[in-house]
């Protein structure tokens, strides 16, 4: 954990992105280490956990981390749990908490609560539009000889 | 919501990744579009909401989308709601439901589930470790005459 405290301050020092750094460990090895490179690589979804994630996955060619643990310096944000749930990791620890996080003047906590509402009420209002094809791609999927899940 | 639909059977067709297709559309043009692509990148963030978001931002050149809209041809996981809220977008509109995903075999409701409960109680646990430097990224970055907030 110190060594992704390190990774974000140094982040910060040399402009790479938001406070925040993450590293992979399976049994004892560091597998990736990342940093947030939201602005620097322009992408919102550029957090230091979905980096290093990625960044394991193409080190393991493989879209699951079973077996892996996840460090971070601050609690992750719902997009960055998302993201730990479909790499099926197995734990996650953490530093700094999303308070910590909001009083830097990130929306973590914000959008925390903001998934809390229902859907059509949120401040980026989710509007569900009734398509009769709505269930054709997923019938396409359970009628597919080649479908490889996740 | 047609074009999302189709590209999302195309993909379950082609082998691509997931029955999921995403566009991004800003004063009635659209300017990105992706599918799912997690088995075939290797990468469980490939979701489409999360491919096309990012398709969007490098044609722009941005990290935000603010004005635009996504239209998804299933509901968005909590990974790509969180993606969503990062890159303020406009509006979404979707398609399918997370209990239509939970029909063909994907998890996003149980992950939605997953994010109601206390984190220590959750699958993959979070665990809080509590570190006196926690807050050094966060002390930088307010200090920081370099940072770019997002």
């Amino acid at each position: 954990m110190k060594r992704a405290i390190d990774l974000a301050v140094h982040n910060v020092e040399t402009g790479g992105g938001g406070p925040f750094a993450a590293l992979i460990v399976r049994e004892g090895q560091v597998i990736a280490e990342a940093t947030n490179t939201v602005t620097t690589s322009n992408d919102p979804t550029a957090h230091a956990e979905v980096n290093v994630i990625r960044i394991a996955c193409a080190a393991l060619r493989n879209f699951q981390l079973g077996g892996c643990d996840l460090y971070a310096s601050c609690e992750p944000c719902p997009m960055c749990l998302g993201a730990i749930y479909w790499a099926r990791l197995g734990r996650v620890f953490y530093a700094g908490t999303r308070m910590d996080a909001a009083a830097a003047g990130f929306d973590d906590d914000v959008f925390y609560r903001e998934l809390e509402k229902e859907p059509a009420l949120r401040r980026t209002p989710m509007i569900a539009l009734h398509c009769s094809e709505a269930a054709a791609p997923f019938r396409a999927w359970l009628e597919s000889s080649i479908r490889r899940p996740y």
